[in-house]
């Protein structure tokens, strides 16, 4: 953003190169979005979408399509009731997570969720997979354009607590989720397989990263932060509420190249190239439904 | 935060362990920093350390003290002047940057400077290295608490866009920065060695994430986006208004232990345990001065 170059300071280091050189005949990430054709873009399907309505805007979770099956239903399910409607975000810690729902029972009781910490999916598990090592866990890639690990010697697979994952808080000790739920506002990686993350957020980020920072209370008259007007599955939205969003399909070959314009980016402006992506710091297309 | 247990499910699903066994004798990482002394911690010295003012509160920078020291001095010359006093936060992406200053050279043409991307540091670079690979660097670890990339072979080293990471934005070419910065809202290690990181947000991050999200203006007529109050060097303020905080020393055995806290936590709330630890997912301890 600034415009002003000291000649007498470039001519001086030129021993660089003062342009970096980009990588020939190599589209970068903008120029593969701009080519890609409708085949490469699936529409959000309405019910495995939420809405998380807040006061300061719209939260757009898409749902796991293909793990963690039982949180889907069930979270589905308590938004069909109404249950989160007027609860809030009572734990909203900076680079951590916001958690929202209803820390004393307002409600009732619900009974707890069986733990989906990992699926059994098989040694053939079909996903988009990264290249790139990762520390975290053997395999790494994208599930229906979500971030998911997979351990194929123990057939196993789960999605990622990059920023924006969704998944249901517990107390110590399996099988203890049932209501509470959290999104990471950074990633999270050390919670992998220890939480059913059952979808992540793809529009309205900044919502969620807005919130006021709230403790979790210690009794109902504590600061319960934020307000959480509704979470609702989109189908139940008349149609002319609906955000309609696509994203890029990570089964498409767009999706590869995008992939691969992000780890070494062909433009001019870079001049350090690592050759790998963080499979949480490759930002998913997501635009709204073209018309 | 749930507090039910249906006692059917888990009785079902008793192949898993009920609750996770924690590792014996071995500490938690709140643990450690209770077990610190005060020779563990670094108070921020007042003259390496800025204030961003904002409307929202303070945020709290920690200047590199090992690299980079062109821009750091330059910087401290800028907020010494009064340089951004007034200006604003005019494009701020959410999951990417907040960047700030003087788009339209309200305050005057500034000179460029000479680009730091990674600082000739020779083959016997001390820093807290961890034993973590790294997918973007040979080594990672810690300089002074801010986290940094080393090149062994040749002799270079750097600071890492971790969340928080401050730097000097640029134009296409070397030498091209002279007075934007940008502060990463999440980890965008791509950019490193593109560009000068010379310092790391410790205190106040929450202010940056809720900045009103804003495109890049085009001309003076265009929002322009939240105010920045001011940016002033520590020590230029009354010592009675400053933010007196102190970091947990990278070269203390605290740290080592609190590393090894976060790669395999002890608790019981863990049932997976990765052994592994991203350098940009290691929140560093922060904490006021004790008196």
């Amino acid at each position: 953003m600034q415009r002003i170059v000291a000649a007498a300071i470039v001519a001086a280091l030129a021993v660089s190169p003062v342009v970096a050189q980009p990588i020939e005949g190599k589209p970068t990430s903008a120029e593969i979005l701009e080519a890609t054709t409708a085949d490469d873009w699936r529409a959000l399907d309405p019910e495995n979408t939420l809405y998380i309505e807040t006061e300061r805007g719209r939260i757009v979770v898409a749902l796991s399509t293909g793990l963690a099956k039982n949180h889907v239903a069930w979270v589905k399910t308590l938004a069909r009731e109404g249950f989160y409607d007027g609860l809030s975000f009572y734990r909203v810690i900076d680079g951590f997570v916001a958690q929202g729902g209803d820390p004393f029972l307002s409600h009732g009781e619900r009974s707890a969720i069986a733990d989906e910490f990992e699926d059994d999916v098989g040694k053939d598990f079909a996903f988009y997979r990264m290249k790139d090592k990762d520390g975290y866990a053997r395999q790494v890639g994208f599930l229906d354009s979500l971030p998911v690990g997979y351990d194929k010697k123990h057939g196993r697979a789960w999605h990622l607590h990059c920023t924006g994952a969704i998944a249901l808080g517990r107390e110590d000790g399996r099988n203890t989720a049932s209501t509470e739920f959290y999104v990471t506002l950074q990633p999270q990686r050390y919670l992998d397989r220890n939480l059913s993350v059952f979808g992540r957020v793809v529009a309205g980020m900044q919502h969620l990263q807005a919130l006021r920072r709230v403790d979790p209370p210690e009794d109902p008259h504590d600061d319960l932060g934020e307000r959480i007007v509704s979470i609702k599955v989109a189908a139940d939205v008349p149609e002319a509420d609906r955000s309609d969003l696509e994203i890029l399909r990570s089964d498409s070959p767009a999706f590869d190249a995008y992939i691969e314009a992000r780890r070494n980016r062909s433009d001019s402006f870079f001049y350090y190239r690592p050759d790998y992506i963080d499979v949480c710091q490759a930002p998913i297309p997501v635009r709204p439904v073209a018309n």
